[in-house]
């Protein structure tokens, strides 16, 4: 008989989503196997999504964020959790990691002690960690980074002992909304800045702006197309540019001073890709782990990688890239940690492949919800696909069930192959719901006549007998099929040439009255049938409007009928270029 | 030159649901054909799934349930709709109707005068009827079935008058328990009697089981496997006979004596065919006409049918079946419309395709939400498929939100394919989307390995990094791969047997205080590393169950690997498994 082989180790390097669900996975999957999780910080799977909700005050104890201790992971899952353990060396050859103890180690770990731990698999799972942007003056003490429990307890004592009034947010992506708007709960006034055009500059225009128009209403000025050249710490003051592009009347060199008791940064973040990049890893253009399909690295498959620090393939764009969000780290854990137990097990075992992420987010801000899967339209347009874009507004529920609210859908679908491409939505309610269904529509290639007549569950307190998903499929199959072209707002105004062109506004005269686009002809929808000989007909394109899209849907089949050529419907109407044209009275 | 035709014409019978969308959806396809739409009602395009809702309040003004008038279809579509104008017979060989005008005939109708009219296509929309059980005292003045807006204004009115205290609702279906809850809102006592042996008979006995509950909690008994005997107007008594099979302990013949000042019947609905039958069409074996792809009749081209009279595909079953429900009533009104509006164009045009119904309903009720989508794993097992069956009990949202509520999910998937067959769910919220995302997965035939590793939206206010369907896929790829083989409680129940098999709990002693399985063994499952020794290895089967799923699934994985053959999650733990067993002290 064999002498019984030693036990194998399976060590995991970060402890919080992904190397956190890999360790209880490759523990399920395999009894006999030593599993080792190393974690420099003092907590390990704690909920880090659920920081700005703790910071503004919804989740009371920040005791419900820590979902194990090493104690109930030890206990349930039989692991090795050392927590202040930081690893300062992989040495792939000789299969071992060199480990230093910080101040975190605990019960009786040596602060500054030094080892060596051998591993046969190792699984990365160093996450990310927050860009600090080189703005002079920005290591001052009164601004913060947010980067895990710790930084949060530091903004949270600052807050309470020196009560500022100003508080300066640098990025306008989900966390720097997030945190506006949480430091608009602690009372603060919220200034937000963006470098990009709009905040959310992963979204199409048209949500951005209405994202903006919320914050806007919630207190929060949002200053986008604009950088922090200075944060002057003796003063609290912040020196913000707007660039000259962005706002035309702003003379160059005449950079705000703005208020800055406190300066939160959330800038985005970047791979904690130190160890990976030298121990000779190979390294995607985004900075992440390049790996194959059961998360591998492609260079040795004894070293798994998940998480934020994986470079994982986009589903609708064909590449990889890195994708720093929650569900996804979740998910490659699983693999990971399955694929590195199985690799152990004496008979061996199919390994898992994980099939990349279609790029899903939602975000509750401001009192609305906004979400996005897949592709946008300029996403789809950067990768030069010829995307088709649907816009609706709806109510989320039947529109007589009191309150009805209101939700702003996007569909983005393939020209050629009639597929969908993506989504966005912004509503009081009924986003997460939308942009979920679309990522299973996503997942299963449906096309926009699939999702024409897909089947939703209907009853009068969540949806229309027809959804928004639904209608907004309509809209893409009556573009696709040339019964109604339409274009998007911003493909209209890249598009329109006043000279060559006509906008047929057709609400009625009360709706324009509040707004409009300069120049347009104004025939309501249900006088068309007799108003049709004031419209010339020597016109390039006749782009029809009207509030929602509905009605200039009903004008371009009236009038195509008629005999008029290129008629186009503005998809999302008013509702959607408004942000484009200023109003009559611009409040402010 | 031709001497130009003669206007062509579209007759459509009934103008509620499919009707009116069939007419406005002619009239964009078709700018020059004459469309009628005959309905003998006093309302056309009325919201008929607001009833209960405008009978409990909820909706204050039945204005807000008339979406569209005569006049209002007449200005925008150019509709010429008739109210008060019931169809006598249709005539395919001359391509008539004949027609009688009834009471509700506006302006200057005759009532009881009748005209003859002619049509080039014919779209047959008239629906269902509510079915009134066949039970002695049924006719009197206190009992009520629900057809519309005139049956409501009744019942309203006699509430007002009579002041009832009791009511008894007939039929324990969606229309059913919602007209219960709409009562108790009225104030008054609700009893809810049901034929099957649980109400909501078309879900799972684990999703009736919970219904019934909160039917319970909400002050509305519901009385199952029982039928009402005879309702005495007189003493407002109705006699209810439970049958003995459903209800061991009560003594045959002794039927209960349940006040019933008031009767509501909901026993369901029938196919309003009369005018379909009498002139030829193909009649299914559900009452419906039977239809081709374009949802013309098979005999006669030229008539087209939609809505609750159809026989359309049932896309899980295979089989074609009647479906009364707003959504596909919506969509194949639609598909009839344009296809008969395009078949009178001078040029032709392609019809549209109906691709048939994944049959998805949800319902509020008692505060909860409950849905379905595709089939049940009792309907698949009626249609002789191989199924799987996954119980989870999670949170909407992270359960580290308050309130992060609760929501019960069961994934029922083909075992020999992998492929999703159905859904269903219970909870305080996100069932609607939840079964709506499984829609899109069915639609997009979807396995559950595709479905556990969907990318799902997620923001903690929205749901869990791993969301309740993920979950609930992962639990049946565990099996379907042999990892965690599992058996819904409903099977267990069905296979168990005392002498051969070994039921394990492997929850805390205090949980199983409170319920468990009469003899099983309980040893908790943080204490199975050191204890597993207790359980006998000869049994046939060792069923395994925690409180909702995962510790048993732990317990299951452990013990697989330590060498115990034939082990079996019990799928949904004791929550799914407690409705089956008294707990000690059971309140009523």
């Amino acid at each position: 008989m064999a002498p019984s082989s030693p036990v194998k180790r399976i060590v995991i390097v970060g402890g919080v989503a992904a190397g956190a669900t890999a360790a209880a996975r490759a523990r399920r999957e395999n009894e006999d196997t030593e599993i080792i999780i190393l974690e420099r910080g003092p907590y390990v799977s704690f909920a880090n999504c659920g920081l700005p909700f703790y910071f503004s005050g919804e989740v009371a104890h920040r005791s419900a964020l820590l979902i194990q201790s090493p104690e109930t992971l030890a206990e349930r899952y039989r692991l090795d959790v050392r927590i202040g353990h930081e690893v300062l060396a992989v040495d792939r050859a000789a299969r071992r990691v060199q480990v230093r103890l910080n101040e975190y180690a605990v019960p009786d770990g040596v602060p500054g002690s030094e080892f060596s731990l051998s591993w046969d698999r190792l699984i990365l799972a160093t996450g990310s960690q927050p860009v600090m942007p080189e703005i002079p003056g920005i290591a001052g003490p009164h601004c913060f980074r947010l980067c895990g429990m710790t930084d949060l307890d530091r903004l949270h004592a600052w807050l309470t002992e020196h009560k500022p009034r100003h508080a300066l947010v640098l990025g306008g992506g989900l966390v720097g909304l997030e945190m506006a708007e949480a430091l608009t709960r602690h009372g603060l006034q919220v200034k937000l800045v963006e470098t990009a055009p709009a905040v959310l500059p992963s979204m199409d225009p048209e949500f951005s702006h209405a994202v903006a128009e919320a914050a806007d209403q919630a207190g929060v000025e949002t200053i986008c197309g604009s950088t922090v050249l200075e944060i002057d710490q003796a003063h609290r003051i912040a020196l913000v540019q707007t660039h000259r592009s962005e706002h035309p009347d702003n003379p160059a060199g005449a950079p705000r001073r703005l208020p800055a008791d406190i300066v939160v940064v959330a800038a985005g973040v970047k791979a904690e890709n130190r160890l990976a990049v030298e121990c000779g890893l190979e390294i995607g253009p985004g900075g992440g782990v390049r790996v194959n399909r059961h998360l591998q690295s492609t260079v040795d498959e004894a070293v798994y990688v998940a998480g934020d620090l994986a470079e994982i393939p986009l589903r609708l764009t064909g590449q990889a890239g890195r994708l720093p969000l929650a569900g996804p780290a979740g998910r490659q854990g699983r693999v990971a940690g399955a694929n590195a137990a199985r690799s152990l097990l004496p008979k061996g075992g199919a390994l898992e492949s994980y099939p990349g992420a279609l790029g899903i987010w939602v975000l509750r801000i401001f009192g609305m919800a906004v979400g996005s899967v897949g592709l946008t339209e300029k996403a789809a347009a950067a990768l030069q696909i010829r995307a088709g874009a649907a816009i609706v507004h709806r109510t989320p529920r039947a529109a007589w069930m009191e309150p009805s609210g209101q939700i702003s859908l996007k569909l983005v679908w393939d020209r050629d192959s009639g597929k969908l491409l993506g989504g966005q939505a912004i509503g009081t309610d009924g986003v997460d719901k939308r942009i979920d269904v679309l990522a299973a529509a996503l997942a299963g290639k449906l096309g926009v006549r699939d999702l024409e007549q897909l089947d939703l569950s209907y009853a009068p307190p969540f949806n229309s007998a027809i959804d928004p998903l639904n209608y907004a499929a309509m809209v893409a199959v009556n573009d696709l099929d040339g019964r109604s072209p339409s274009v998007s707002p911003a493909e209209f105004l890249h598009r329109f040439d006043l000279k060559q062109d006509l906008v047929l506004d057709v609400r009625m005269p009360l709706e324009c009255a509040n707004g409009h686009i300069p120049g347009s002809l104004n025939i309501p929808v249900d006088e068309l049938r007799g108003r049709h000989g004031e419209i010339p007909r020597d016109r390039r394109r006749l782009y029809i409007h009207c509030a929602a899209g509905f009605r200039a849907h009903l004008a371009v089949r009236l009038l195509s009928q008629l005999g008029f050529e290129n008629v186009v419907n503005v998809s999302g109407g008013w509702m959607s270029l408004r942000h484009y044209f200023p109003a009559p009275q611009t409040r402010r």
